[in-house]
């Protein structure tokens, strides 16, 4: 038996999210679907770095999957790109690893970028790719009420009700946002976020960018601990999971 | 009367090309339908820069409409946005004109760019939006030999055989390929084009680049003035009508 590490970008437009689900179509799913084209009816379980959700993409989700045939990396590699070439996912990297390898525990940081198109006129190339903001934004003002949120906190009011995490305590490593020329993109990055930790944090960055929230309601918000005193939750449209980094 | 100036982005996937015809829809037919919603019914006729082909994109296509109505240039923006909203279209900018200014006529230089996305794994979001070439390119190569069709030069070799054009005879501003990360651009800058010209040097730049053809082939190509000499026509996915500039 073998394990490979995939690299993994997605549009996550079609999908349900990365995790296999009844009601509709998820990354996971699709992934798993060639791993059976391929082998001829073997039933292969590919597992995540993350779980994202619906509508959320990706540019670097890392997976593995065991293997019992005796296959190449690149032989992996064409093999599942082949089967999924319906589908917006290619697999842009494959690497034999150890069997210690796990995509999920062995994850050490994890790293989003998360889009805004800032900007007057609406979407067209960037519809379902990033979250239309039409006021300027003060990224700026943003970065400075974000660094308010580096380190460890109780996130509670920047987690969704159903996040199943057993602590709303994460640290987060950084935070930082930027502009390019029409967007602006936050950067975060630490080594597990809660469910919708990132949108939430959107959410409200892009209220301080507003000029409608200084940096001190978003520090009273952490304080609170309380999901009700949170600004805004953003969509998913703009989410990319990144990178994974690993224990070495 | 008041004539206005628009500037449009759009995803060229699902249409025809700009210009209306019988068999599909248009971004041009797109835009006057939504001046027919906002007038309740008037014939408004949407004159444009360039006539872009199928699945062929734009950053900033240009064209010009007349107005009976008053109405402010910010007022039709946002008249026209809300009536393409279901279209993957965005009229960037709206700016009030002289009516001596005509979108087609007063265009004294076109910008557009060809991207390549230059990698073994196949595309996800880049489906459409880009060229997949696997072998790596030598963009310097590529840019070294697109230089032998700068000037004036008949390009009949580089031009479609349906090319309404009265004269192959064209020059060409400037043409610079570079590499940004696994996306290969190249640059095309002239008063005007062929039909299929900037695909038609795309497709034999690329021969270039993968060491197929020599410098001093594309450069018998030109001279030969034989459209079956041609190396190669690149699809429409890769190419966007980026700028325009006009006489002043």
């Amino acid at each position: 038996m073998q394990r490979f590490k995939l690299t993994i970008e997605y549009d996550g437009r079609p999908y349900v999210g990365w995790q296999r689900q009844e009601n509709g179509p998820s990354v996971q799913a699709a992934i798993e679907e060639a791993c059976r084209a391929f082998t001829h009816g073997e039933d292969i379980r590919v597992m995540g770095s993350g779980r994202t959700d619906a509508g959320v993409h990706a540019l670097g989700q890392v997976a593995h999957l065991d293997l019992e045939r005796d296959m190449t990396a690149d032989g992996l590699q064409g093999a599942l790109n082949h089967h999924l070439r319906r589908e917006p996912i290619s697999i842009v990297a494959v690497e034999a690893v150890s069997e210690e390898f796990n995509a999920r525990f062995s994850a050490v940081k994890r790293h989003y970028i998360y889009k805004i198109l800032n900007r007057r006129a609406p979407a067209s190339f960037q519809k379902g790719l990033m979250w239309h903001v039409k006021p300027l934004l003060d990224h700026e003002a943003m970065h400075e009420a974000a660094q308010l949120l580096i380190g460890q906190h109780d996130f509670t009011t920047f987690r969704h009700v159903r996040c199943q995490a057993k602590s709303p305590v994460k640290t987060m490593d950084y935070l930082s946002i930027e502009r390019v020329g029409e967007e602006v993109h936050i950067h975060a990055g630490a080594r597990s976020f809660l469910h919708h930790q990132i949108r939430s944090i959107t959410g409200t960055l892009k209220m301080v960018g507003e000029g409608n929230w200084s940096a001190s309601d978003v520090k009273a918000a952490l304080d609170a601990r309380d999901r009700s005193r949170l600004g805004l939750n953003a969509p998913p449209d703009g989410l990319y999971f990144r990178k994974v980094e690993f224990e070495t």
